[in-house]
């Protein structure tokens, strides 16, 4: 029986990762629960799970789950109350399900205590990449994947030794505009950019989907994740996202792993690696879906992989400040205030307003974090 | 420095193995080398390699090449020369490179020896599967596949656990017939049913590609190699032959293992295993190739395929009669002497005439290949 705590509970990988869990009550129990601000949900999953402690973001919201709950488990609040839940109480595996930088900290206190961490957060390995995995080596942390694209790789590792590795080969479905021109994807809508073919996700990583700075997120946690060279981690686009993504190795033979898109696969075999459970979560029959195909990326059009390509080779903080004016740009696109095309406007010019620090600790980070935010803010 | 013994050495499965070889001469020799034939492609390879020792099946060939090569290495001759090799030479690694049943026989002293074996010869395991199966694990000899199919799912089993396998997928290609009907299936020529879209192979191999009997073989063959139960195989037609063959797990996640066709890269990693060497024989680049499709195989098409699911079902000696009626079959099929559809008339037949035998020893069957075979013979 394993303890798990759920940091987003009611997010998409958060809900995801509750059922998972209902369908194995005999392997997990949940024990903690975080949100930022959705506690009517919360409320359902501590009637349905009975965790210890659960804790919101928004201190008013806690205040009044509390009074909906009362005694039924604790009550923590603020940011506070998600790194107490990381630091100080009881489970075996953590799943870092929030979304963005506020990810960080949290997972680093998992990590100081040496659990298994199901990271789904990829601003974690994004913004301070090489901290958190020589952290995790030094508290012998296990960093286990659930973005798909990670765990497929993951899942191409197993009894496979790293110096075999030849490439790591990140499938992007290419989102909604893939067949778009460089000009008609300047003036795409947020309702278009929504509308993701293959996988249901949050905003946030939807529209990163469709700027395909996903992507480029993706190949800087594969960076940190797999300890590998830039030079060997390649993209190639896969639209029906059944080949979740590739290693191919020194000998030329090449590994992937598929499925019917479904994010309980890469949660659940976050939670029971190594062994596999049984479920009937994805069925996949490749005479059902018959053609799979492949293209090259078009780093032209899609200038945030470009970006976060280019951020890749650099390190340092560079991938901060990618993230953080990304972060930005995306919400100002989401509320109608700014163009799909300057989404990397912004972030190249973040990138160029601040110099790149080298190896940097988390007060670095944080700072870095916050001084993009606000220059990012600032542009239209 | 790894020693090698090669059963079959000028066969297409025994050039690529000397290819391979030659690429790595600081962790392979070679030390022994056998042929049926054909003599002069064997005394090239003794120059170039200098093995210890060397078998000619045929007893007038193995005296012309002694002439031929003087003291240069010792020259066995007959079966009773092939099976010595296996039996008394020194090497590390057999690599069962022979045609048809005759590689049984050889394959059993090997293993008897706890060596790692290469297996390519797939009636080894197709008529005696239970018995070599068996033999291997009280010796302690490594059974490593060679054919491309088996060595797809054995590397998409590396690290993996056998409980958590759901299904064996093989893929096929379907051959030069997959778009023929069954009634233009029943009169092809010799010649259309060598000309393989994807493989160049053998003669024998090659038709029973072409009546997808190959697939059936190799069902059979990871029954025994795998030990799963015949429900956990299935066969995909997949006529790219990129994707070498997948396994689908208890989770649903699947893998699968692909490059472009060329037989050295199983066989190397038969030699390699588990180690990975570097090597340029395939370069395999998903958007060069852009599209893979995948259909389920029509067994009503194939009745090759159908008999060999029958008789995985059946067991015994069953598999035996399938394997020596189908070889006998298909030398008349070229031989001109009857038409592609006599094939599985002349298996089915077989299979009629001839009672099970459960459990089966060598004497049994060699018996029932001998029976098969006389019986075979004597059908038109």
């Amino acid at each position: 029986m394993k303890k798990i705590a759920i940091l987003g509970s009611t997010g998409s990988i958060g809900r995801n990762t509750v059922d998972v869990i209902r369908n194995f009550p005999d392997h997990f129990s949940i024990e903690a629960l975080t949100v930022n601000t959705r506690i009517d949900l919360l409320e359902k999953q501590v009637d349905e799970f009975h965790p210890k402690v659960v804790a919101v973001k928004d201190e008013k919201l806690a205040t009044e789950l509390k009074r909906r709950i009362g005694n039924k488990c604790e009550v923590l609040s603020g940011e506070e109350g998600l790194l107490s839940i990381a630091a100080d109480y009881d489970y075996d595996i953590f799943v870092g399900a929030m979304v963005g930088f506020s990810g960080l900290a949290p997972t680093l206190e998992a990590i100081k205590r040496g659990k298994r961490i199901a990271l789904a957060n990829k601003e974690t390995l994004v913004v301070a990449g090489e901290l958190v995995t020589e952290l995790a080596k030094k508290y012998n942390a296990e960093l286990l994947p659930v973005d798909s694209e990670h765990s497929a790789i993951f899942q191409c590792l197993v009894g496979e030794d790293l110096s075999g590795v030849d490439k790591l080969i990140l499938t992007a479905s290419g989102g909604p505009f893939l067949h778009k021109t460089k000009t008609e994807l300047a003036g795409v809508t947020v309702k278009e950019a929504l509308n993701h073919p293959n996988w249901k996700m949050g905003n946030k990583i939807t529209i990163d989907s469709a700027s395909m700075m996903n992507k480029g997120l993706e190949v800087i946690e594969a960076r940190w994740l797999f300890d590998l060279p830039c030079e060997k981690i390649e993209i190639v686009v896969h639209p029906q996202s059944i080949v979740h993504s590739m290693v191919r190795f020194v000998d030329g033979s090449m590994k992937a792993q598929m499925s019917m898109p479904d994010m309980k696969l890469p949660i659940q075999y976050a939670l029971t690696y190594p062994e596999r459970f049984a479920s009937q979560f994805v069925s996949t029959h490749l005479p059902f879906i018959q053609t799979l195909t492949f293209f090259e990326p078009d780093f032209d059009k899609f200038e945030c992989l470009k970006l976060a390509f280019d951020v890749l080779d650099a390190g340092g903080t560079s991938p901060c400040i990618l993230s953080a004016s990304n972060e930005v740009a995306v919400d100002k696109f989401l509320k109608g205030k700014i163009k799909f095309s300057a989404i990397p406007e912004i972030i190249s010019k973040s990138l160029e307003r601040f110099e790149n620090h080298l190896k940097p600790d988390l007060e670095t980070i944080i700072m870095c974090d916050k001084e993009t935010r606000i220059f990012a803010e600032q542009l239209v």
